[in-house]
């Protein structure tokens, strides 16, 4: 088994709360438990091809437990697999992957924690194929990683999210409202589905469900038969009609004014205009407000268990893996095996049966 | 002078924090100190138009002072001097303001209190012109009415939007993002001001300031030249560029899925991302997510002195009139003084010379 | 099977964020999945013993999702095994409990949902024993039920528990003070251990781990040789000195002006102030503010699981059992395996180990 | 008029929120709007004698607005008039301001901003008529500094005071107890005021208003026949019977094992316990929570506005001063005429008057 002497941290892709609870906590137990040198590389891979990096002491990660954002910066564009150079003034994608490893050698790294979601584990998984010793940690707000129960970063973002559905409802009550809420989730539904349960809404809808706007009517028409003259809608971005395909927000340049068009949120708000008349409609989309700002507790406790645990599969030789929470206890999964494939939401799962015995509609049946 | 024994009150406008604080401490009040008893019409005036009514007892407003909306329900459309009646089958607009001062006589109120924001405000000064002994109380989270130092619903509001801004500022820093956050206020931007003010803001768009897409690119040039490589723009939904007018959000309803189209905030994005490269620009709408939820302390405390005091005016005659903070004190003004004039920020007030001296930009020079 | 058509709740114990959320989510389930009548007793057992209860319709559980407390009231002074009768003008203990038999029976209900702590579930055990049909649900905010991963309440009293250390940090950094924060748990340290850990805190002292104060010393002195020029003590309340007893608050009878006495977080500080000078020590003592209050999001995920499931478990035939998380999936066990003990924190446990790797002292070493 | 070249800040006293929004505003302003050079004085007026500071430049105040506590540190022990200084192994107290007057000649500072409550304001009072230019900036979150309507800290203190009290109501509310909560003000009652009225307390003791227990005990029992079978109780640390002394935490050494006694919350716990046996009673101690964590937007918007304006008045020569909110509008007195009076609750001012409208018991009556 190599000695360890040295490891580097990066992180990537979007933001999410937690990542600096990780940069701590790996740092800390690096240094106080192992007596490693620990340095992070900025801005992702990139950082890592540039061979830009920071050396990281106790003092380096005090104070930022609690804080969003990443002291080690982010980017979306990192991936050195396909990676934008200029080469006679041109723009080329290229794979400069043996930058980075060569960058790693000079250093004297003997191995790098990866903080991450789907994209930069997958390039993790690359990466420990050519060699590198390797420990990922799953970003991601989403929850939608595969072998693990939980992402740091979603808890933090469902507190966001459900805030807004409490805000929402004491308007929608007391001026007979109906309320659209677009949280973030792409492919996934979890934010939308756990807010939705957390936050007290009538109808729920979810990329894994695709919705009859027909069903959402009589969701509505029905509450209104009980006495109940407002509903709240909570909606992930990724949300589709059956049948239909997911509206992105887009640009209509010929315009006069070209201007950006909204997403699924707006878009449901038009049409229900149209089948229902007697409720003003309001859409609110949350953005990055969920991904920013003070971490939840359980995310600071779920991030600084994964990033101990990363330091200690690089004590124990476990390379090539990705800390992962099952049930109540701190594990390791292999990158191999998880890298891929998307956590959804199973229609068919007890949650959504849950949702549903509570009178919950995700606009199917 | 008149001896008051029943009093009414109503609610009207727009959703905003501290409704139901106003309604419970007039009803204390009222009952507790003055024996008076109190009905409240539901939905603004025309719950008074269509006499429906609910008394209100000590219990009726137990455990309301922190909660949003408000319990009376309120309307956006409830002007009875211009209220749509349908009459052989086609909608008309009537002054039906008659009818509702007869229920008035009907049921033996003796004082109406009116808590609205200007339009409900207004129709409160027509009832007082016809002999109704009205008192009004000033609700806008926009704090643009004239004749009081502040407006309750404006300091959560401010709460909601400045938490916004705290949690864009993390990924802004750590992703080299531009932020823009949309928020309330169409005509003033006291809202945009205050919370771009607490929120650490980089650049505010206001509507009495209007902006040079230009000068808002020098603002965040001359920040990355100092090492800051994100900014924050905070923009109030009626901003308007130098000559232009202001972006409402309109519905494209001839192209092949009409959707919504995006208000200032994405249209700043648009332009801006023609202007600046090296930024990804995110847009946040924090919409109604503003006006609902628990309300402050600072609200709670604001809404139960003008509760107490509007009945207190009651009790000394003093009608048509508006309550009012002035410095510590909650006095009142004449609702004949006050009304049709907003009070909109002053570019050359100290509050903006403040935000400048601590470098923000207005996008204006 | 027994054919279900009446059931009963009741909330029995201490407060806990989430019960409202647990009677909210088995009330909608057992009307709208099932067709069940739903009543609630009120008071805990006392309720059943006196046979006050109310009826629980969909409207009576309407916005109470987030809202602590219970709406059917909870008492401490429950035990219908040992209930206190007054007999001849003499308060005597009775088993009152075949009242409660008769109770149900009379009712109709057909079974009972029993939502409490250990002694509440070792009464309901007790029940199924003469032959009710019971469910429990656990209820701790200190989490230390065996059977469960998780108990409602914990993530909310977490949350209130880290808040509160973030607030003293700042002030224990800018003025060079030792803050103590004493938190609930008497036999348990879950919240001390876990809001420590999400806080930030340099010492962690809990009742599992007795501790020696001279090592609580020179923990704060080696953080001053780093620079670090103030610490931060989380103490829960069960906490006590090897060899020593638990600090139990008490009364002082005979002096002058006969006060209560503070309890660990007090003792702790006088101890500290004499053997460190350099630091002024300032404890506050949470209480209560830990228990009430807006339910978590998790919570009342959690309790909304924990209500439905509880409903499938009558409507399964399933008594004499406890609803229970297991890694992700809500599922059951048997009561009679899990009452009578109790779910401690293990000094051996990875979340110490975890804990101690990132620097933190539990004072025992 | 003296042309400034230099200024230097420092913090003096107890923590406050908004004080580093108030060095963070006057550095900025310093530095933008008047090419000024700026330092800091660490640890208050220590930092003063003994020359210890640091250079305050944009960068140092970046990222510090919303945070709590003081970069500059502060300190208790400060006052140079006074001062503990070892001569011959023997503490004694000396005036030691010469020696601060002199460094700052030694530095070049031109003027100092003094950010206080009325300990470090006297002090800075000492200076101006020693010939230090200075200006003096209010800091209590007592709000019982006599020149202005308004103090930075106290918001965000009446947020934390207030929270805590919606949290206990449901507890006390579902289980029919009496809950106590003391909060700061050891002479000036305003939190115990202004958060009793913003968290519906039945029950609010101040210092300026003596209570009588069996008023107390009538309003409890008031409630007990209206069915409202739960009280809310707030009171000032400095609050005290009617011809009672204040009750101070005091140690109790000739114990075998002597602690600290609690305050006044829970003297008023016992004394009640014996007059009214049908609730449990149970008290909450704030602290330090109260001082610290994040600052409200309402007082990063004054500590701003505060900071601003201290150096305009340098820049304008108005030295001796001390900035002062009166109404909308931040302008400046005198300290000559503000020092050494308090602003303390007038018992028969508006405020109280609107508690005891909707029926608040002070205790007295």
């Amino acid at each position: 088994m190599v000695k360890i002497k040295k490891i580097a941290l990066l992180t990537g892709g979007g933001d999410c709360q937690g990542l600096n609870a990780v940069i701590r906590a790996a740092t800390r137990t690096a240094i106080l438990q192992y007596g490693y040198e620990v340095i992070g590389y900025t801005f992702g891979y990139r950082g890592l091809y540039e061979n830009d990096y920071i050396s990281l002491a106790l003092e380096t990660v005090s104070g930022i437990l609690h804080r969003g954002g990443t002291i080690l910066f982010s980017s979306n564009k990192d991936n050195l697999f396909n990676f934008p150079i200029i080469e006679n003034g041109k723009t080329v994608k290229k794979d400069v992957s043996d930058i980075a490893v060569e960058n790693l050698k000079k250093e004297n790294v003997d191995a790098l924690i990866v903080i991450g979601g789907d994209g930069t584990l997958a390039s993790a998984l690359e990466f420990a194929r050519k060699g590198v010793y390797v420990v990922g940690v799953p970003k991601t707000i989403d929850k939608d990683l595969m072998g693990t129960e939980q992402t740091f970063g979603f808890n933090s973002a469902l507190g966001v999210a459900t805030e807004a559905l409490d805000r929402l409802h004491t308007t929608a009550e007391s001026h007979h409202r109906i309320m659209i809420l677009e949280v973030m989730g792409r492919g996934a539904g979890w934010i939308a589905l756990e807010s939705g349960i957390a936050g007290s809404a009538d109808v729920i809808l979810i990329p894994e469900i695709p919705y009859d706007i027909n069903k959402i009517v009589d969701k509505v028409e029905m509450r209104q038969r009980l006495g109940k003259k407002f509903s709240i809608i909570v909606v992930a971005e990724g949300a589709k009609p059956k049948g239909g395909d997911v509206v992105v927000q887009k640009i209509v340049e010929d315009s006069p004014d070209p201007i950006r068009l909204g997403g699924i949120g707006h878009k449901l708000a038009l049409d229900l205009e149209k089948l229902i008349s007697e409720h003003e409609i309001r859409t609110t989309v949350l953005g990055h407000v969920q991904r920013g700002g003070n971490t939840s507790p359980y995310d600071r406790i779920l991030s600084t268990r994964y990033g101990v645990e990363a330091v200690n599969l690089i004590n124990q030789g476990k390379f090539g893996t990705m800390v992962s929470l099952q049930g109540d206890e701190i594990t390791h999964v292999s990158l191999e095996e998880v890298m891929g494939r998307h956590k959804l939401v199973d229609p068919n799962s007890k949650l959504v049966a849950v949702a549903r015995s509570i009178g919950i509609s995700f606009g199917d049946m």
